[in-house]
């Protein structure tokens, strides 16, 4: 018999917005290991067990500590914000997994920022839709720049991952810049920080507008497409039904 | 005081992956409005709720519906599957929203296919990545033509939408051979059927022979990036960690 390890996407933040597989698959288990930001965010309901982190950076050590600790005859579950598949830590335990034959990996989806995110501000991703990063720790910055620059080319809906950060505080405004190359300074667009948490903050605004704006890591920013409209404040990327 | 409508998110189907949200959403309604299929995988739970339907098509007139029987005084949620924001009602709400100013909207998220189908694959969309519908319904099919090129061009992990139904049967063919002009045969593909129902298919494949692949419209369907691997079976969008 294999061991099973959870991989589970918490959704945003609020245990509401949990699916009730990823709360069971959390009670079932021994040990929960993650980001200690996310470990925080679990309720009293999981204060029986045992909690296990590595710093930031150190992800390819938190996904070892899951197999090694499986590997003890525990049962185990990584958490990721949102969806562990979407910027999570679904792809490394694959990769770290191929080390570790004893062990099996399941994926519990969660409900990740972009959706959370749009159910906010209306529907801004209710047609084609792209979900790009703007962290260039993995990724070089030259392919993100392509991803904005093909985005805007296929006229898709945008949500924006790791807008900012200490060290990239102006990457949203260099991204607005590519997708004005091609997009109007008046396209509606806007943002979600802390989605599901403490301080939620919604903003609409234009394009150009955004350029300006100062967003922080824990912020979503979505770009509409051409068919998106401001109605009664909310983002509404229409489909297109003859009414 | 307004009257409120949730629309809500179902997730793909089994209720375990409904959020709590959603869950206490439907619980607090007197009425659940939705197309057929998606009021019959509602579990026992709501057995005590009135259920109101219209045809496949009539979508306009099913959100119609709401605004009518909120205004009567009652509490009404307007269910979708997976996310209500995507290809869902969610927009469409919006737009007829604005003939019912006592009416206000709030949007409960779901787990989208993308996201559930995902977890069944692997990690298929563990880098930047887009989602397509090829439902030319609504969307003139150069556009979406336009899109999958855009995606391709821009080397996003993909997911599509609606690839198939009785008189689309070809459309998910035409997509691979677009698609194809710009990526090569092997690379790493798979679909999920009836993900979180009875059911469940998951399949990965080559893009050579996805293209030779007959799906049902209850199917997602999946595109690697040029970084994507399959791993013991899984397919994985490797994000660049050094191991
Ligand atoms: C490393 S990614 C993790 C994404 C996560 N796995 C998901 O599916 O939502 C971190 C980025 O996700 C977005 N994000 C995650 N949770 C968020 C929240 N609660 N509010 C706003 N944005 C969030 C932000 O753009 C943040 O920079
Ligand atoms: C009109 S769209 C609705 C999408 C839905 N709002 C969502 O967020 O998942 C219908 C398409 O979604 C995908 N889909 C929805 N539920 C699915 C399921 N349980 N299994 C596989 N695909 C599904 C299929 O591609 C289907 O053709």
């Amino acid at each position: 018999m294999k061991h099973t390890i959870n991989v589970v996407g918490m959704g945003p933040g609020a245990e509401e917005m949990m699916s009730f597989q990823a709360i069971k698959a959390l009670e079932d288990s021994d040990v929960i290991i993650g980001y200690s930001v996310y470990l925080e965010l679990l309720g009293d309901r999981f204060s029986d067990k045992e909690f296990l982190s590595t710093p930031m950076r150190k992800e390819a050590e938190r996904c070892r500590m899951c197999f090694e600790e499986a590997l003890k005859g525990k049962k185990v579950s990584m958490v990721c914000s949102g969806d562990a598949g979407v910027y999570g830590m679904a792809s490394l335990m694959y990769e770290i997994g191929k080390e570790y034959e004893e062990c099996e990996i399941t994926i519990v989806p969660g409900i990740t920022a972009a959706n959370s995110g749009a159910a906010y501000l209306g529907a801004p991703l209710n047609h084609d839709y792209c979900v790009i990063s703007l962290s260039d720790l993995l990724t070089p910055w030259d392919k993100i720049e392509k991803r904005l620059k093909a985005a805007a080319e296929g006229d898709f809906c945008i949500a924006i991952y790791n807008p900012s950060s200490h060290k990239r505080a102006d990457y949203l405004k260099k991204a607005c810049e590519i997708l004005l190359e091609q997009i109007e300074e008046t396209r509606i667009c806007g943002y979600v920080a802390n989605i599901g948490r403490e301080g939620t903050v919604c903003i609409t605004c234009t394009l150009k507008e955004l350029k300006e704006k100062q967003v922080d890591m824990f912020t979503t920013v979505f770009i509409g497409n051409s068919n998106t409209e401001l109605i009664n404040g909310k983002l509404v990327a229409k489909r297109g039904y003859h009414l």
